[in-house]
C-alpha cells in the first residue's frame, strides 16, 4: 500500500478485517509505503503493516508483492499505477484516476495489457460497495424501475462554509485537478451511470467559486477550483440526469444523495443512513404504494451475509472491506476482465468530468461524449 | 351545537365544509348555544350559526332541530345527551362519554332506545376519521396484518411539563374524572380496540402524579389526576396491547402514535404526521421488505375523494368534516343500527379506563372484563 | 370569484373559513362566475356562494362585488383582472399572472394604476402563507442563516408518468405556455426569491419533453411543453440557486423541496410534510449542531395563533385561508403599495420563467435578466 | 477469549481494531478458546488469533495472558469469570452477568476482591459505548434534560414471528434464563439507568408467552421463557421509566429506541440509525424549538476523533471497539476501581430482571429493590 493518510487508514481496516468476514484467500499486510521515513513508520505500527518503505518503485520490484494498493493524491496515481502494472502487480488505484486526461488514457492503455495478462486493474469507488447501493442496482439491472426517466445526484458537504479556512493543495488547480466537481461531483456521476446502466452522452454544466481567495501561507491566496458545481446529463438510455455538488452546504456532512425514477418504480438513498434503501415499486396497488424504507442488513442483501446479524448496522468503513473482498475473488477467479470498475470505467468518468468544465468554460453549451 | 371553545370551533368548521366536500344532505347550522350570552353570540357571529342562545333545554324543544352536537365539558353530557335523545334528535356527543360508569351507562340506554327510533347516537372518537387510520383499519380487516399479536400506542403532550403552570378543573378528579388517561389514553385505548378489532378482556395499570400540587386561585392546591398513565391490556383475538400517556413528555405536542405487529405485517402511525401510513408487508420477499410509507392523499384512499389531488395534503380538522360526513350519511341512509362508535363503545372504553384505575388501586394486579 | 375548478374549491374553502378562523372584517360570498350555466350554478350550491352568473363583466361591473377572485386558466388572467381593476376592485389573481410577458406587463401596468387608488392587486403565490414557509422567510430576514451562498429548489409530481395518459390544454404551449416549468417551476422560483429576499440577474436553463407524443382526440399528438426542467440561478445577493421539476418523477405526489445554505445557518423545507421546518443554527456548540425539526404549530408561529392548538397540524388547504386574511387586512388597513406578492412579482418571475425558455433555446447559455 | 461464536467475531474485530483506531497499549490477540477444536482451530484462523485451545482453565493458569474476554452463553460465565479473577487476570464479561443471582453474587464478590489488586473486571453493556448513546448520558449528566421525569425504552425484534420457528436453548428457562427480557430488556433498563444517572426502586412487571409451544428435537416443547415483556420503573431521582421488549413485533429488527424527557430538554435514540441523537433543548425560543439531529460523527463527540471524518457513519460492530479502547485505558491508567460498567452493575441490573419476573409472578404486584 502506498499513502497512510485517510485513504490508507480505511484500506488497510479493510484489508485488516476482510479475512475475518468473507471467504477469501489470505492477504498479508505486508509492506507499506510513505515518503516521510519517521511518519510511515509509525503508520506501518499503527495500522498493523509488516515493513514499511520510502521507495515505492523498490517495493514494487520485489516477488513477494502481489497486489500494490495506491492511497496518494491523484496527481501520483498514473506513475504509480503503470509502474506496478507493468511489473505484473494486481493495482486497485483511489479515484479519480488521474488529474487529467492524458495520463488517464496512459493508465488504461497499461491496464488493457495488464488485463490481457490476468492483472486486475481496479479503481476505487467504494460507494459501488455500499451495500444499498448494490441492492438498488440489482433491482435496475432485474427490470423493477422500467425504463429510468430521471436522475438526480447531489453530494454535498460544509468544510468549506468559513472564509476563514486556510488555503490547501485541494483548492489549487495544479494540485487538486477541480475542486468539488472531481472530489465529490465524480462519485455522484459513477453512481448515475453505475446505477441506471447508462453511459453520458451530452453535458451541460456550471461552476461557482463562492470563496475566490482564501488565506495562505504567504497572504490572500486565489482559489482556481469549483467551491460547487451543477451539470444535467443526457444518457444513452434515454435518461436525464441532474448532479450538484457543493463544499459550501452548510449542515451537510457526507451526504450524497441519490434519486432514480423509472416508468415501474423509484429508488431514494442518502450516504448519511448508508444502511437504509428506499424502494417505490408503482405497479403495485395504488392504496398500498409508497416508498419502502429497506433496511439493507438481512443475509439475502449484498455482502450482508458475512456481516453481523439483521438490524445490526453496517457503517462507511465496511464498503472497503466488500471492496477487498470483491478484488480478491476476482484475482483468485481470473475475473480481471471482467471486474468493474476499472480504468477505463475511470477514464469514462473523467472525460465527463471534463465536459461539464468546458460546458461552463463555453457558457453552458452542450459538451457531447 | 351546545358549547364553543375548541371542540365547537372544530365541529363548527366541519359543519361548514361538509357540503362543500362531499354528497351530503344540506345541513343548517341554526343554533349555538352557550351559557355567556354574549360570548356566546359573538361566537355565532364568527363560527357562522344563524342564531345562539342561553337554554339548551328550549333548543332541544325545537321542531327545526335535527341534530344535537355536544362539545360541552363531560360533566355536562349525559344530561343534555339523554335529553336529546328523548327529544328525538341525532346526537353527535364528543368523548369522553361521560365522567363516571353510572351516567355512562344511563346514555347507552336511551341510545338504546333512540336507536330503535331511528335516531343515531355518535360518540366523537373523530381519529377514526382520520384518513391514513382509517386505512390502517382497511388493511387489518383484509388480513394484510394476519394475526395480531402485539399493539403498542403512546399519546405523549407536553403542556403540563411546567411546574409553574396553574391548577385548572382538568386536574380536579371532580371535574375531569381522569388526567391523561381518560382525555388521551381514551384515545390510544379506542385505536387499539379499533384497529385490531379486539375488545379487551383485561387489564393492569399504573397512574403516576409527578407535580403533585399547583398553583390554584387560593395556594397550593392539590392535583388529583394522573398527569401520566401506563397499562397493558389482554385482548379477546390473543393480542397484547400496551398503553403510554402523559401531559409532561417535553416537546410531544399531539404525538398520537401506534404500532400494530401482526404474523404477515405490522403498521406505524403518528398523529403529527397524519397523511402517513407506514405498512410492512412481510410476506414480500425479504430482500425487498420493510415499511412502505403510504402517502395517504390518493382517490382510493378512504374519504380522499372529497378532497384535494394527491400530494395536497389534510391536517387535522379535516377528520372532523370526516366525522360529519359519515353521521349525515347514516342519518340519510337509515343506518342509526350500524352507526360506530356509539355510546355503546363508549361505556365500554370507559369501563377499560375504569379497570386501569382500578388495577393502579389494587397495585398493578389484573382487572378482568 | 370567477372560475369553479380545482383553485375555485380551494379559494371557495378558503373565503368560508377566513372570517372564523381570523379577526378580519366580514366578507360575503357573493357570485360565482362560470361558462356553464348547470355546472356554476352546482358549484355555487355545492361551494356556499350567493348567486352564480356566466358573464363576468357584468358581475364585475356591480356596486355590491368588492373583491374579484380569479381563478380561471391563465390564458383568461389578463383581460379580466385588468377590467376588474380598472372597474375599481381588488384583486386575487392566481397564478401564472399571464401566458405571456406581453399580457403580464399590461396588468402590472393597470395594477400600478389601480395601487396608486388604493385597490390591492394580489398575486396567489399560496406557498408564501404557509407557516412554515412564512418561519423560514422570518428567520432568513432575521439574519439567522448569515448570508446565503447555495439554495435548492425542486419540485417532483408523477401524474405524466403513465405514457398512456392522454393529451390535455396543459400539454400544449398554446394553452398552457410552458409544462412543468411554468405550472410548478413558478413555485420553486418565486419561493428561492422571496425566502432569500433576492432577485434573479442570470438563468441557465434546460427543458426535456420525455414523452413526446400523447393520444390526442384525433390521434397521436404533440406534446409542445416541458415534462421536467432544470435551472441554475444567480441572485443579486450573490448566491446560487438550482431548480428541478418534474412531472415524470415516479412516486412524487407533491414534492416541492426547498434548502437553503447559509454562513451561519441552513433551513430544508418539503410540502408532503408542510408543518414541518428543518433549522441548522451553525453558531451552537458544534456537538449539538444539527438540523432542527421545529413543528410549526405554536401560537409564536405565522398565521397559528388563528388555527388549532399545539400540534394539531395544518393541511395544504389553510394557507389559502391565510392568504385570504393577509387580503382582507390589506384591504382593511390600506396596504395596497406594499402588499406581496403582486403583479409586479408575478411579472418579475415570467421573465425568470422566459429566460429559462431561451437559455435552453440557446444551448444553455447564459440570459441576464 | 473463550467464545467464538457471534459475540465472538464482534469482539475480535475489536481488538484487532483498536489499536489501529486508538492511542493505546499494543495488545497481542494470543489464545481463542473452544470446545470443539476443529471449530476453534478454523476461528482462530479467520479471526486471526495466534493460537487456539479447548481447556480455558489451562489458558488462564498462563503468565502471558492479561485479559480474559468471556464471550460465552451465559450459564459458563460464573465459573470461567471467578477463575481468570483469580488468576489475577483482567476480565471483560458479555451480559447477561449470570443465569441467577446467587452466581451474580459471586462473581461480584471475586471482583471486588480483584478490584482491590488493581484488576478491571468490566460487563459487556457495549451500547454504552455507542457514541451517540455517551453523547445522551453526556448532555444528562451536564443537566441539559434538567431533571428527568419519564423516560422510554423499547427494543424490539422480529426472529420469533414465524410459529414454525425451531425451539432452541434460548427458549428453555434452564439454558437462557429469561427469554425476551433479559436479552434485550438488559439493554433497554441498562440504558435507562446508565442514561438517567438513576436506579430503580420499585418494578412492576409483565411477561408473555405468545407461542407457547415450538417444534423441537423430539416433538413439540414447551417454551419456558418470555416472548414479550413489559415494565414500568420507579427511579431513585423520582423518574418513571417504562420498558417493551419484543421478539415478535414484525419488521423490527434490532430496534432499541430510547426516549427521555426532562423538564428542560428531552432525547430520543434508535438503535437502527446508530448515528444520530435528537436533542430538544426547551429553553431555546419557543417559535424555534424542535428535535435537533444531530449527526454524532463530529471530533467533538465521544470516541470519534479516533475514527472518520463527519458524516462518515459508524456501524454497530466500532461500539466494540470503542469498549476494547476504554477497557486498555482503564488498565493503563490504573482505573479498575471506577470502570463501569462492571459486574456490580450486573448484579444491580439482575435484579431489577429479577424484580420484572416476580411482579408478574405476583400478578403485577409493586416489587421494591
Amino acid at each position: 500500500m502506498i499513502g497512510y493518510a485517510f485513504m490508507g487508514r480505511a484500506h488497510s481496516q479493510a484489508w485488516r478485517t476482510v479475512g475475518a468476514a468473507f471467504d477469501v484467500p489470505e492477504v498479508a499486510r505486508r509492506v507499506i509505503v510513505g515518503r516521510d521515513e519517521q511518519a510511515v513508520a509509525e503508520a506501518a505500527q499503527q495500522l498493523g503493516w509488516q515493513e514499511h518503505a520510502t521507495d515505492w518503485r523498490e517495493v514494487i520490484a520485489r516477488d513477494d508483492i502481489d497486489i500494490v494498493d495506491i492511497c496518494t493524491p491523484g496527481f501520483l496515481h498514473a506513475e504509480i499505477a503503470i509502474a506496478a502494472l507493468e511489473a505484473g502487480k494486481h493495482v486497485l488505484c483511489e479515484k479519480p484516476l488521474a488529474n487529467d486526461t492524458a495520463e488517464a488514457e496512459a493508465m488504461v492503455e497499461a491496464a488493457e495489457a495488464a488485463k490481457a495478462r490476468g492483472q486486475v486493474a481496479a479503481l476505487g469507488f467504494t460507494y459501488r460497495r455500499v451495500p444499498a447501493l448494490a441492492l438498488a442496482r440489482q433491482l435496475v439491472a432485474d427490470g423493477r424501475l422500467g425504463s429510468i426517466r430521471q436522475v438526480r445526484a447531489s453530494y454535498l458537504q460544509d468544510w468549506l462554509v468559513d472564509e476563514d479556512a486556510p488555503m490547501t493543495w485541494r483548492l489549487r488547480k495544479e494540485t487538486a485537478g477541480s475542486g468539488a466537481l472531481g472530489d465529490i461531483g465524480s462519485h455522484a456521476i459513477d453512481q448515475i451511470q453505475h446505477l441506471t446502466g447508462q453511459r453520458t452522452t451530452a453535458v451541460r454544466g456550471r461552476l461557482a467559486t463562492m470563496i475566490p481567495q482564501r488565506q495562505g501561507e504567504d497572504g490572500m491566496e486565489q482559489v482556481t477550483v469549483d467551491d460547487a458545481a451543477w451539470a444535467t446529463l443526457e444518457l444513452d438510455g434515454g435518461a436525464f440526469g441532474s448532479v450538484e455538488v457543493s463544499r459550501v452546504a452548510n449542515g451537510a456532512k457526507n451526504q450524497l444523495r441519490i434519486e432514480l425514477f423509472g416508468t415501474e418504480g423509484a429508488l431514494r438513498f442518502e450516504l448519511e443512513n448508508p444502511n437504509e434503501l428506499w424502494f417505490l415499486d408503482s405497479t403495485a396497488p395504488i392504496a398500498e404504494q409508497g416508498f419502502t424504507r429497506i433496511l439493507v442488513t438481512e443475509p439475502e442483501h449484498p455482502y450482508l451475509e458475512a456481516w453481523w446479524p439483521q438490524g445490526h448496522v453496517l457503517g462507511w468503513e465496511n464498503a472497503f472491506t466488500n471492496q477487498a473482498r470483491d478484488l480478491l475473488v476476482a484475482i483468485r477467479d481470473g475475473e480481471a476482465a471482467t471486474y468493474a470498475p476499472d480504468f477505463a470505467d475511470g477514464l469514462a468518468l473523467q472525460r465527463v468530468l471534463d465536459a461539464v468544465i468546458a460546458s461552463d468554460a463555453a457558457d453552458g453549451a452542450t459538451i457531447p461524449l
